[in-house]
């Protein structure tokens, strides 16, 4: 690729990011790109809050919707949400100023499943898309964008917005031409027909996103890195967690219900997730193969040696030192790595047809396997569901991950009924703490509580759950899913009351 | 077909009820056929009971783990309950007598997405199957079986159980031959394929259901008809909460969101089914589909006179006047009546690719979007979520009707926090009461709250749920899902002391 910015007509539309703010209005309603903090616009954003301060200095409101893939950076939620720039917000966010503004009731969230937002905006559930602000790694001659470091909803910001502001960044590696697939067979129903994706490897898209030129408004170049973070070394309960999951598999090998090379994995960000990941390795495993979200670094490394033969995702989420190590070897990877659109990553059709082991962390499990992925004693959310709701409802095996304890112990992650609930008990299916791993496969409420208590509670909380679950057998009305009411949610209310679930 | 049991093989096993019964050992697991009141074994479960009472009358224990395809009938799950004769059951149930036994904590009830059933059999969750006794309408000279009133997970248990026992039923119409398509490109992971159905009235699979004869233990012949009850007229209330919805049809297709023939219905089964479904055909509507779970009586009416072309189901619930009607028109109602295994009318890769609308009745729903569909009070257990789940995540628009009260005026059925969750706030896009349509699209919770409680609440209601969401603004810790823990499931504890969710 020659230059990073190919067309002629849109090289002429190049000003900088004050300029292409200028092009916004009040009320827009705009989809962005971004997926865990990777291909966002490093420089619109920013420029559309410092004229939106301007403009509220001046007593005017500037707000506007703003869609994404899902988490981005400082340079955009951040930003905006310091200006009180965004009216509505969805599908997946992270950034602690915006939490803030949603937990205050400032602003509106949604919190949706992220396979269900491009198909959401086709049926026009979220009404006109005004504009697109999409980053790219370059624009071809023909106008098409190779896409940057995620895929996310571009596509479909791209297709539906009436407008659109290109970011091309420099920092963007061009060595990843190649590496994505843009699935163009979607349709509305009932135009819809099967999706040709029968293996994690298959290409069934085009390398590069289309983009209408004439709907170009401006394109802005930047030379700004990912929000990328170097990851904290694996600590000892990640690693315990892992390996009680990493047990299992092999139980469910022995037992023939898994085959030696598991089957497609899809797991969430973080420390939990790098844990697995290395104990599969460290565990011997290899041919595996991932249908997931986010490469992370420690995919790379199970890449290279053999443990995993190929990684489908929708974004990269990779360290300074990953992302060397990803130029270094980048023929190698570009072979066995595709980012796909999180339609297609997260589509509930893809992954109840391969089969994922989904993994995915949480905030707390109830007794009876429901789940809560988002907030916090039911009211402060914390990111959202994210694709954890594509996974575990159609996936082979739906495991949720977490330690039995948070803040130092004042919080129980297991409690008698869990604040808010983002997985029922209808789509749970393993439970993982440190302290152990509760398989809920075919068991009724009454069984799955006694089999959490043992094995997934904190020693500290494990008596206070089992007394509860022996009162509620004893006094609830209905025995099928035993509860007292009045206590169900206590130990959120004391600890909102003291900082600590734990009685005086 | 000359006779209902052609193979010769087979004629030769033909016995008694209670000679089959004999063949059944104490613990063993056993998928049994039936589908909402039809196509379930009407003698040899009955007479299994009759077998268990006895012998525990000698002090012997003996029980059975029971699968089917969904609710069965008092000759099925009322007579093995009577007799204490459930271990486990799944996936759906109806039954006073059963209900009673699991509310009571005497048996253990696992309640599980419909279209997950059969995986999980296949997949090995449930263990080992050591019995199908299926109901068929005819056995074919080569074993194969012509099923009677439903599907269900009958090819699976068929292709899965150790030994089979056939119910032929004489009273099942012969006519029914060709109806059904019974599926076999099934697989498990990682060799599954995309189901190539991509309009309800698709064909992709085989009239019958095949079965190894070597694997039948027993044939018996019954005639006796299914749990056929004739349906209560259409009261005031389902009426008005169908005009509410079919409004918001008109409405969608005024918008530009929805054709005029909109896209495949699924309805759950009653009284407000049906009175869409009528108020469908009243309101001019025509070329419509339905992919469903059950074909009811208004069904046949609405075929009957083009409202509805084709409809695809899992298993027939027509009333005696019902069947008559379908018997006299048979020709006419084979060509446009498709009966499936209940794993594809289920099918979330099909639900998603063909947009279903899906309108499912409710226990209760929260004032931020949350469906309860199963549980009284949190703790007993009514039905089962049934399919409900699949049609609702992965269709096009997830609708819950409900009316607004339950107990001439004693409960609410928008409360504060939903006791149980069925369906998320994720999952959850429309609620319709006899009061109002709250559309959810594209709110956050606390715009879900305002329009839940003006449209949705009952007048009684109303002001209380009004100040608990403004009380709950002012003092909840959070703000993004606001609520006052203490008080959150207060309405549930009242109906517990007192009767009534209404304070004295």
């Amino acid at each position: 690729m020659d230059k990073r910015i190919g067309h002629a007509g849109l090289a002429s539309r190049v000003m900088t990011a004050a300029q292409a703010a200028e092009l916004i209005d009040p009320g827009m309603t705009i989809g962005m790109s971004g997926f865990t903090g990777a291909g966002y616009p490093k420089a619109v954003p920013k420029a559309l809050a410092d004229r939106m301060m301007a403009t509220q200095g001046h007593g005017d409101p500037f707000r506007v919707r703003v869609l994404t893939g899902a988490s981005t950076a400082p340079e955009l939620d951040g930003a905006l949400a310091r200006a009180d720039g965004i009216d509505m917000r969805l599908p997946y966010q992270s950034d602690p100023e915006l939490r803030a503004r949603i937990n205050r009731g400032e602003m509106d969230y949604l919190d949706i499943h992220l396979s269900h937002v491009a198909q959401y905006a086709w049926f026009g559930f979220f009404g006109k898309l005004d504009l697109a602000v999409i980053e790219a790694t370059a624009i071809l001659p023909d106008g098409s964008l190779l896409p940057s470091s995620s895929v996310g909803n571009n596509k479909t910001w791209l297709d539906l917005a009436d407008k659109v502001i290109i970011e091309v960044n420099h920092w963007q590696p061009l060595e990843m031409d190649g590496m994505h697939d843009i699935y163009y067979g979607t349709a509305l129903p009932p135009h819809r027909r099967p999706i040709p994706l029968i293996k994690p490897d298959d290409r069934i898209g085009e390398p590069y996103l289309r983009c209408d030129p004439d709907k170009v408004i401006a394109v802005v170049e930047t030379h700004a890195p990912d929000r990328n973070s170097a990851f904290a070394p694996i600590d000892e309960t990640s690693k315990r967690i892992a390996g009680h999951l990493i047990e299992f598999f092999r139980h469910e090998i022995a037992k023939g219900r898994l085959s030696p090379q598991l089957l497609p994995l899809q797991s969430g960000v973080g420390n939990i997730a790098n844990a697995v990941l290395a104990g599969l390795q460290e565990g011997g495993f290899s041919g595996l193969t991932a249908y997931t979200e986010v490469i992370q670094d420690c995919m790379l490394d199970l890449l290279a040696n053999g443990v995993v033969s190929v990684a489908s995702a929708t974004s990269f989420s990779l360290s300074p030192v990953g992302i060397e190590r990803f130029l270094a070897d980048i023929e190698f990877f570009r072979k066995r790595i595709i980012l796909r659109t999180q339609e297609i990553s997260n589509h509930p059709e893809l992954v109840r047809r391969l089969g994922c082991i989904a993994m995915n962390g949480m905030v707390e499990a109830d007794i009876y396997g429901n789940v809560n992925s988002t907030h916090v004693a039911g009211t402060s959310i914390i990111n959202g569901i994210g694709g954890s709701g594509d996974f575990a409802r159609n996936g082979f095996l739906s495991c949720f991950l977490t330690p039995s304890t948070a803040k130092n112990g004042a919080i129980s992650c297991l409690v008698p009924m869990v604040s808010h609930v983002d997985h029922t008990e209808h789509d749970v299916s393993v439970l993982v703490t440190e302290q152990g791993l509760a398989d809920l496969r075919g068991l009724s409420p009454r069984q799955r509580a006694k089999v959490v208590i043992e094995h997934c509670a904190h020693p500290t909380y494990r008596p206070l759950l089992q007394d509860y679950f022996e009162r509620a057998l004893h006094s609830s009305r209905g025995k099928h899913t035993p509860h007292l009411l009045a206590e169900a949610l206590a130990w959120h209310e004391r600890f909102l009351e003291t900082g600590d679930m734990r009685p005086k």
